[in-house]
């Protein structure tokens, strides 16, 4: 039976990462519940693995296959304090079985939450709308900066991911197969010393600056620079701190906004600060906030200055059905709490330099990891062809992936090349499991064919 | 205090309905509930009521409030089959405790679902595309009608509301203020007999024709026509059966698509058929679904026929990181569940029919109410100048909304004039909430001044 009427396009390579399932590529018959899956999704089919894994239950760090197989869970950063954490499914679970409404009601659970939300912000962005995504949130972010600026241009990084709407989807360079990237839109590289003489914040500055110039040229008045500060689907860059400084001078010199996407290093993540942003001492315009915002309860959103939102809202009404429900606020309230009662940015702080130490211990002996870089729990494991760190090996990582899939550990590699592992654990990670994580790739790569 | 700092801007009409709070206009201090509010969400701030309800629980067709007082919910049509339902509850309390991840990892829970909901429609749409909200679904349709179409053009209802991505709030008139409609997109009035000699389905694909040609002027292709079946915002419109039939044939006959917004009609709330679309004979290219998908968990989704899809996917890839997660597909899973086994389609049927015969006794008696309309429990009841059918009232819906509120009954307003109130209680509701409904309007219709 199998592979009949059963068709998977190439995909984009930052939403499979290097390690989708390709049922093109795919022979012999397919499981039962992944051909169900393909007959039902058809060509948006975005599975993990050659043989993709049937997941059924999953807790603190660990997921659990039918087979009954357990997985150390280095790939996602969605539930961040820890898969199915008994917190958040109690706030849940108590919410859910007494009110479910939309903000056009006062609620206070609501209040509650907006308050200790923007308890974490600087004072000036004080004003919170609270979506259901990441992709949600920026394409409001997207719309407020255009009304703000009266610009068109956005920068995005070379190998960006902002999400899944239309106009984020044209500001997603990893997202776009067969069409390019639209007038409007100009990338830069993410800030890294490589081929740099200057320091790096002042190169980013001027790659920025050149980036301005090119949206002049096809006239396009800058509107906003866009980016998360850890550069995750760019390969992980995150030092010096403060590398975006003149950056964003530039970009407010311009007349535009800069936007920090905090999807992926929001939530205490990075260890060094609740907020990527705050790592590099700039003051962002909006903040959009996504992915570990409630641990996997779908909710997102953004906070800006009052004065932004005003002018925005003064053309388009915009209101949300699910966003802001108080069910979303009891989970994002249980996750900040967590956050702090079980001091998890110190965690990732602590766990992240452990890991990041044992790791370059690993690289002085393995000459295909060609750097170890990040901050926190968001660390990029950069490969390439045996002592040669100029020549990116996207097989060694999609070897290594794979290798440490049977060895029980999911974790995902981005990049421009697919050649740097993404480490993303939860924050809850023990410094037993950060141990069994580097144990094992130490075992993956020592079983991998020499180049 | 009060009123200093807060300031809320006129709002479009159909996102605040007619009954919103307008910070602008109140009268006195704010309550400091919704003052925290307002300092927390700014500008973006929608909600009802010149003086807002806080809700603090609900259960079945009743919300209670902070100070003790019950209201029957014949606004919302989120929590659809009843606010809190145990069945629904328990599902996503049982399934969030035990996993909840993203659709790279498979997971039976899922197909479970993808399977039922499939079952629901034609054979011919057997892809889904699970989302977060409405607003996704529709945005990801209107870019799987360009890729098919070829076209740029939109055909949408003047009143027409279909969510709050970019390219949506572009084709939601309702939505719109101080900025008018792209070039893009054209409307047509919802199908009535108003002011038509002809039959409504000859009249509005008569409309629908000129519409094309109006694009067609404007160097646009056709590329979608879209509504939900019902024309909630353009004031509910529902009869005669079938009236979409000429249109939908004239808009293929343009090689456009035509999609079917289900968020409103769907999920067997027009007692007739399961979904709007079916109760006119029409095939949809592309259905989207929303609002009470989940019964308040946040959940939405699109089908179409794999070709179209596929087509799409060749040049942009598309993922959602909760879209489909095993939480939703459970909570899912238990509305279908519950909508069959309480027989919900039925009692919306039997209802609706129950509530629009005693409607129409009390408009015999009541030359404010021009006309009473609709199917299952999805009514609009048109109010106009005393004996006046064609000067409508929005004054005397406006009093109705705030007496029915003071007497206990949560409604809202639809429709160009604001003047068409929406009864749109639960598909659970008994004979006898339906029955307090009614008298409550006849008491609330009474105490009002003559016009």
């Amino acid at each position: 039976m199998a592979k009949k009427n059963v068709k998977v396009l190439p995909a984009a390579r930052q939403i499979l990462d290097m390690n989708a399932f390709d049922a093109g590529a795919h022979t012999g018959a397919l499981n039962p519940l992944l051909e169900r899956r393909i007959a039902n999704v058809g060509a948006s089919a975005v599975l993990f693995y050659r043989e993709p894994i049937e997941v059924v239950s999953a807790s603190g760090s660990w997921m659990t296959a039918a087979d009954g197989k357990r997985y150390l869970d280095f790939y996602n950063n969605v539930p961040s304090v820890g898969h199915t954490h008994p917190r958040v499914v109690a706030a849940v679970t108590d919410q859910i079985g007494r009110l479910n409404i939309n903000t056009r009601y006062l609620n206070s659970v609501v209040d509650l939450y907006l308050d200790a939300l923007k308890a974490r912000f600087p004072a000036s962005l004080s004003n919170v709308v609270l979506s259901c995504s990441g992709s949600e949130a920026n394409d409001l972010a997207l719309r407020i900066a255009a009304a703000t600026s009266g610009g068109t241009g956005i920068i995005v990084s070379e190998n960006a991911y902002h999400g899944n709407t239309s106009i984020i989807s044209d500001i997603s360079p990893s997202a776009l197969k067969r069409r390019g990237l639209p007038d409007h839109v100009v990338t830069v590289a993410a800030p890294s010393n490589a081929g740099q003489s200057d320091s790096i914040e002042n190169a980013f500055a001027a790659d920025i600056k050149r980036a301005i110039a090119e949206l002049g040229r096809r006239g396009h008045k800058l509107s906003a620079f866009i980016c998360d500060s850890i550069f995750s689907s760019d390969g992980v860059y995150a030092d010096p701190p403060g590398f975006l400084r003149k950056a964003i001078e530039t970009v407010h010199k311009a007349g535009g906004l800069y936007i920090a996407d905090e999807v992926q290093p929001g939530f205490a993540r990075t260890g060094d600060a609740f907020w990527g942003f705050a790592r590099h001492d700039v003051m962002p315009d909006v903040v959009t906030m996504g992915k570990p915002m409630g641990n996997g309860f779908p909710m997102a959103g953004l906070v800006t200055r009052p004065e932004l939102l005003e002018r925005f809202c003064e053309d388009t009404g915009y209101f949300s059905t699910f966003g802001g429900n108080p069910v979303a606020a009891a989970a994002g309230m249980a996750v900040l709490n967590v956050i702090d009662e079980e001091q998890l940015q110190e965690n990732a702080l602590r766990q992240g330099n452990h890991i990041k130490e044992r790791l370059r211990d690993l690289a002085a002996k393995d000459d295909r990891i060609a750097e170890v870089r990040g901050a926190g729990l968001f660390l990029g494991i950069e490969l390439c062809r045996s002592g040669k760190r100029d020549q990116p090996d996207a097989e060694v990582a999609s070897s290594v992936i794979n290798g440490l899939k049977d060895r029980g550990v999911l974790i995902g590699a981005a990049g421009k090349f697919g050649n740097t592992l993404k480490v993303r654990p939860p924050l809850s990670l023990s410094e037993e499991e950060a141990d069994i994580f580097v144990g094992r790739l130490a075992d993956t790569l020592s079983a991998l064919p020499a180049a």
